[in-house]
């Protein structure tokens, strides 16, 4: 169970790492100052005369992610969280590792479209285009192989091949936002009514509340 | 069973309605030209000597929906489509009608925030904030509350009361789109494999295929 | 006579209305902070951790205005100052209730398109074009019609209906400003030379200054 | 009397100068092309492949306006329709002349900032902020000063000194529309309804036909 | 010797590249048709019914470039004319291969941010601020390593290291433009007077001339 | 050698220029704040109730410049440095003067586009577009004309005529910045690797080592 003291402190982390930055510079850049005190659409900036290169340096996206979790994949992102220098400047990028089957779920970006590249192994992935299609485009990629997927649209990456996948992906917003979707619907703090959920998806009480479970 | 043919007509149909409009226009105003051949971002223009009031005006937002359907509710959407004066002027309404606990079923706007007042009865109504917090914000609204549902982040409305609910909502974006969550993870076209949807949601395949038949 | 003290007085009233917020969020929301000191091209955020469901949230817009006034209508406006989550997010509602022949009068709106809809009554509405047509787009609005005046155009809507009327308004900015045309031009402070408003008007300066006595 | 078959023509005369571009360009440039039958928001470019110098040139902002009119002023722009490279820049300039006491007449740019340098003469210039406080903030410049008048904002212009006086300004749209006011109001096609004009600025129907018969 | 057939012939072929698309997408995407007659501020959009997976697909980005040319570099890019599927969305990839201390020379993006990481290898990267600071800031990245570079920047890479070297860079635009210093000031199209550059660079005639005869 | 003091302080001169303002305004207007503590992208507001006329007025753009200097010109900007009333508004002003065959050396506005009309004298002007055409369109300009640069790309203006030249420039933005080509590739601090150039320019060492010395 979470705490409400315990559940401001997850909120003060996910804006710390969300109060991100804005589209269109009005100046060489605004690299992001952790310290601010003051809270603006996109993040204050660092006095410039303290600015210096490693403010536009990020180490480690050679690194292999550890996919021992329940969906077998793991998203090294390198947002404004990690990169102060991409404040205002609209562009992130993430490696993102899969073991064998692994899946990167179903989820949005709110804020940006992405674009992946396979440096190792063979993914499948797709998105799903708005209502009323609900259009599925999807291809199976191979190493050096580029696909897009439409801001705000769902959409997902798999391992298809026999060993280790990776992707580098890139998006297009310093601060873009994830929504897992499972995570949203059947484990969000506190709980959609299980009513809402159950008439949603036409299921029965029974099959929400085994989903929520594992949220 | 849906064939290409049918397909590729019901795509037709989802962008004839999509092609929608731009966020800051150039000029007094760009009436969409239903005849125009030319697919840009947004719609092309009619030809403004043509242009007359009915081109801003649309009529039937008092009409009751009909909610006989899975879900209770009914949304009547005034955007581009139906109001071609809205072309590149940022905004569109909705009437939303609700049987007593009719559910609008969980969804997103990629395109626009969604501002909703209770015309009549009692709503509870509840958006997610995004990874990692997945934050539930929810309110029980009465006739003549105001609520705010953030550019694309999931939220859902419900009708709490005895009798029939009606809301009126604006939307950001004259083409604001809609992805219901559960038609566009388990009633995609084609469908998701199921394998992804397991892992996904935590659940055995039997679960995901029950939940792909109902869309 | 108005002060000088007095006029600063005035000003920070209108300031502390009109500074408003952003059209493309660069985090799930940015709630306006009423306790700020720093002013920013729009308002600064309140800390997300204190954030709460109220801060969504306005009461109050089905109660009927009071129209005892010259120009027999009131607009109850919804925008960033009374719903500080609008904040960032481009949108607001207004509620404006007529009485018989009462209008409400040409008017701008320097930041925002309104779209508007009929909740009970008749309404002629209208909005003129810029130069050099200065045409004038013009309808009469039963109950549930909608109608839309586009960016920075003249408009204005009257009562013409045997009783009262009321619309629902949704503007496509957290703060759209109004320029009350008449009020602008003869009524601003300190007042505009006599000369020039004889001169534009082509009238006698009489005429201007008895313009000038109502505003 | 203006015939319908008359008043379409003056539209379409309108909206071939109305019809402009972007202020984000996506490619070097998109030269705005006359023959093109397609309107968008903006205008259509030319084939770059005929694109010349000429197309981002334009002569005569050396030459005295003709000011015998009854505001005693004339404008000269260079907007899109006058220097078509102009397409999607998002910028503007004009010339304007005035006869001693001349008058540039209280008008609002719905889609520019406006930003004026003082060739020669005197001018006084002010602005009107939006309600509540319609603060007017005006000054006297002499040559070589420069004021700035915020996009949407009434504002005008007049000669104060003895001999003629000319202005540059700029104007932060490459089609900023032009709304005077008294034209809008008064001098719109058809007509506003007297009633309107007589409740909004407070005088008898007569004055309302005085002022609409001077436009 | 460039006819002038030959000019415009390279024309051409810069505009097939360059015209591309826009940052805010007002639908689920509008997949640049290369088939369209119109050019608008990016590209026309496919009809959306003929949009596959494909067109949101490319293939090859890791083949490795061949960097036998002066300056001992390969850009690849990925930009909206070689996935079509970018339009309107904002990004775009570049592979960018060195040979041992090859040399991606000067240049900017006139449209975009670029975000680099080092797959292989170690590079010395450095970009320059605007006046009058024309601040170098530099740093020397191993594999693994991201940097930034700001919109409109002038930038530069080098391998430092002793074998070949790899980068993936992404960029914030769909056809962010490479304006390359060396060959836009003594390089182009026709020349650039001489007279000009000696006094820019503070050099005799002999030199530019020199300089103009590499490019 | 520049000391860590002595860089401060000219990072702080770059700076205090640099931070700008807003292209979309979110209220009436929002002064530069010149004592404000908190950094955003752009600049904090001053209090609304202490802004006066003078905030929106520069004065001395009549004053002819002192071109004593090695290319020949002289710039004087009206940018938010000079104007805090531009702050937000996308908009400036400068004037140009030239000697007699004096050079505005080749430069970029990372962002803003220009245009510029001669007051007095006789220009050569140009631009050349992106990479691989590298086109040169240039144009000499009389008094009176103008002559457009697109935002980002390069550019430079020249004294063809007998006596001094004077042109006004107008800028789409607060905040353009300039990035003089020489100055920021042969004058960076630190420099520039000289191989780096040597390799982009194709001349040897000697020749960069020369160009380094008059930056």
């Amino acid at each position: 169970m979470v705490t409400r003291a315990h559940f401001f402190c997850l909120m003060a982390l996910t804006f710390t790492l969300a109060l991100a930055a804005d589209h269109s510079p009005l100046q060489d850049f605004c690299v992001a100052d952790p310290k601010s005190q003051v809270l603006v659409n996109g993040l204050a900036c660092k006095d410039p005369t303290l600015v210096k290169a490693n403010d536009f340096f990020f180490r480690g996206l050679h690194l292999e992610g550890n996919t021992s979790n329940p969906v077998g994949s793991k998203v090294a992102p390198v947002t404004v969280s990690q990169l102060p220098g991409l404040n205002t400047l609209g562009i992130s990028l993430a490696r993102i590792d899969f073991a064998p089957w692994g899946t990167n779920p179903p989820h949005t970006h709110p804020r940006a479209t992405e674009i992946l590249t396979v440096i190792e192994g063979t993914l499948e992935v797709g998105f799903v285009t708005s209502n009323p299609g609900n259009r599925h485009v999807t291809k199976v990629l191979q190493k050096g192989d580029v696909f897009v997927f439409p801001v705000g649209l769902v959409h997902y990456q798999r391992n298809v091949g026999y060993g280790n996948a990776v992707a580098i992906a890139a998006l297009s917003s310093q601060n873009p936002g994830v929504i897992t979707i499972a995570n949203a619907v059947f484990g969000a703090t506190p709980d959609i009514a299980s009513d809402v959920l159950a008439k949603a998806f036409q299921v029965d009480k029974d099959v929400v509340a085994d989903l929520k479970s594992k949220f």
